[in-house]
């Protein structure tokens, strides 16, 4: 099998599939690696919709270091493009193989190197579990918060390429604000390590933050050094029932500017109430136009809770109500995470929007959505985690149906721009990817792009490092 | 006046200082120019110790964006060296002049541009001062953590700079966590966006991240969008006197092994409690080895400071006192504050060092640090941002004795290196500049040093912002 000339990569007459396996096993166990074409190609999408993926041609699952650092020497030395990997969750297809590419795939590194309770750090390999971390660092008292909806499943070092978020992020932050340093292998196989273990730092550039958020554009992180908080109490949930999206907006409004600080603060419209009802019969109001949960995990949150309550209350809302207990919470929550999948139930496939606003503007974007959706006949369910406002306006449609994946795609496009009318960006949490990298550059601007792309080729001269993603 | 050459300057022939004041004055007005030597002179050092500074050809304060930009068009111009300046309280040396530099002074750009409690964001120019945004925020119920001890007159522009700390940041963090975006202001003129003013956003790389802490190095930070919190209830402080440091070391691990979040959590050795007693009569206790204060501004702080009462006599606290009012708080925080102030007192000159290590190694830092001090015949107080294992270890001595000078220089360097030796870090805080370029390098190692040059070369390809600082 001859590689096929990937989009990206250099000029020279691409290699032999055979001559990069024999380079590559010359510094790795066979076990590493998978050649088979059918074996390969389960490795060559991400859960992104309407990205292209390419063909892998080698699928690499390093355990060491030093495994990483030979396969992009052999990268460098064969100009084969390489495209890191975690647990393929993500949703903008950053992870997406290109043609002839060595899939570099990190599930294998999944050890957990340390918990320090005084120092409040962790230190792991890239392929850890977000749950498995999750669960350790509790043992120790310890959290770590960064919990995007696939947290059962993806890994860290995944989490820090795409720079995740998820519920929590509305008190606690993103994935970023608990990265204090990484060890990468850089595109020529040498290692450097960013940051520090303190809890503070400013000895230099900002490379580890520089590193999150990259999608292996400059780098492989091979080892990151995590901030953990200490375990907050048990979230006691609310729910409160609107008549308009307009209504419930105005109360996450009310609630951000009155100073509270809830642990979670997420908005499911009627769409995805819908949605959830008809998949998991949870009970919720057939009737409602926007449901709002609000979380508090501080000492008191019945008290917070009644507080909140109360503005919900005043900003319009039919009904509030607060859970008692941690049982009564965790299946309120239950209904929130099971919005996407609930949503893709509805036709088979979810485009699934990712447009963050100035929370000021959540009921404009909101609206605005729903025009969309008018316009161009189809059904978007709104999730989103309203407290931020980062929303997930998700397109349900019949993806055998080409007319109707069309206007699928169309409306994604118009969402995005009118996010970006907002003063908002296209990506909250989910990333650029494959999947909106015409709309960074309009995001960002010339002078933007240029620097960003002068930053890359800084790290990766040759353009092996997952090429065609980003710009 | 003919310039004199400055160190990293290009090849060619330097330009006359008649030419650049003309060429300056092109775009700005006459009152924004300041040419004569001894005023200009004025501008030439931050308050660092053992930094020498070179001579500015020119001091510009512009007042607009487009201001800017004609100055570092005419700089490129003319490959004149820039140094950016805020209020100059910086203590490594980075805003210090080089020969024949323009001295580029933001401080007139000093607007609130905006203050939003909804999106709990405050749009600033870099000018403003500190404390004047702090009060400003907080009229609107909002917080903007950042406190530096130079909080009064440095600026946010100068913070963002060297990506400043704090009393707050065991609790809130540093600078960086709080800079959404910026508008910069390239060598060549141009006006670059970074970053967002929505509560997340992953649209590329984090450029924003990259100039915090950048040190005037990239571009001319002309605008920031910064994140607020709500503001938190007053805090209540509790002050122990331990018989010896390692005791109080042990109970800050106790502390945060416990998982308590303390808004402040800081340390005063024997040698500082006594200087802030000789300068201000406060009353400590004289024959304190090490006193810790702890604040908490949570909504029971009694019972937080209680807890932590607790757990500092298990460590062996000779004395606890939990202040009971605002007031009293108050008091005890005026002594730490005015630490630095009263060890320079002392001899009349200091050499402040900046040496963070993971909050673990406090105790074998502040033994080391004494040794140090024994070693060299040398008066060394340390105070520290404990919480953090930040620690400020500060050279007393009479820089009209060059014998002692030399010693202080020496034990700074010794300083360094057992930071480093315990897993820590150079800077904390307060940055790189000119007094630890050497031992940045020794930190981050020579890939590191390759990556952030090529970095650095990448915004600035001919070398006139800020140059000689960092590396």
């Amino acid at each position: 099998m001859i590689m096929s000339r990937s989009e990206t990569s250099p000029d020279e007459d691409p290699p032999a599939t055979g001559n990069l396996v024999d380079r590559l096993l010359s510094g790795l166990p066979a076990e590493a690696l998978l050649t088979d074409p059918d074996v390969t190609a389960s490795y060559a999408n991400d859960m992104a919709s309407f990205c292209a993926a390419g063909t892998p041609a080698v699928v690499v699952l390093p355990r060491t270091v030093e495994q990483v650092q030979h396969v992009m020497r052999t990268a460098t030395e064969l100009r084969v493009p390489v495209v890191p990997q975690g647990a393929r969750t993500g949703l903008s297809g950053a992870a997406n193989a290109s043609d002839g590419c060595i899939v570099l795939s990190l599930t294998k590194m999944d050890h957990i190197l340390e918990i320090s309770p005084v120092d409040r750090i962790a230190v792991v390999e890239p392929g850890v579990i977000n749950a498995t971390l999750s669960r350790a660092v509790g043992e120790h008292g310890l959290y770590y918060p960064p919990d995007p909806s696939s947290w059962e499943m993806c890994t860290i070092g995944g989490n820090i390429g795409t720079a995740s978020g998820g519920l929590c992020c509305v008190k606690y932050g993103v994935t970023a604000e608990y990265v204090l340093g990484l060890d990468v292998v850089l595109a020529d196989g040498r290692l450097m390590s960013t940051g520090r273990r303190t809890a503070k730092g400013v000895a230099g550039y900002d490379l580890t933050r520089l590193f999150v958020g990259s999608e292996g554009s400059l780098g492989i992180v091979v080892r990151a050094t995590l901030a953990l908080r200490p375990q907050p109490p048990q979230q006691l949930v609310l729910a409160a029932e609107f008549a308009s999206t307009a209504a419930a907006c105005d109360a996450v409004c009310r609630i951000m500017a009155g100073g509270h600080v809830p642990s979670l603060l997420e908005l499911m419209d009627r769409t995805t109430v819908k949605a959830v009802n008809a998949m998991a019969h949870m009970g919720l109001p057939e009737t409602t136009e926007a449901l709002l949960l609000a979380a508090f995990d501080t000492l008191d949150p019945a008290a917070d809770l009644a507080a909140v309550g109360a503005l919900c209350e005043a900003a319009g809302a039919t009904q509030v109500v607060p859970a008692d207990d941690a049982a009564e919470s965790e299946l309120l929550l239950q209904a929130r995470r099971l919005s996407l999948t609930a949503l893709e139930a509805v036709k088979g496939t979810t485009m699934i929007d990712d447009v963050c606003v100035p929370r000021s503007r959540l009921g404009a974007m909101l609206e605005g959505v729903e025009r969309i959706a008018e316009k161009y006949a189809l059904t978007i369910g709104v999730c989103a985690h309203a407290g931020d406002g980062n929303t997930h306006p998700t397109v349900c449609f019949d993806a055998a149906d080409p007319e109707e994946s069309r206007r699928a795609r169309e409306s994604f496009d118009e969402i995005m721009a009118l996010g970006l009318e907002l003063g908002g960006t296209i990506t909250g949490e989910h990333g650029v990817g494959v999947l909106k990298k015409e709309w960074l550059a309009r995001e960002i601007g010339p002078v933007g792009v240029e620097m960003q792309r002068a930053i890359k080729t800084t790290f990766d001269p040759l353009g092996i490092l997952n090429p065609g993603k980003l710009f």
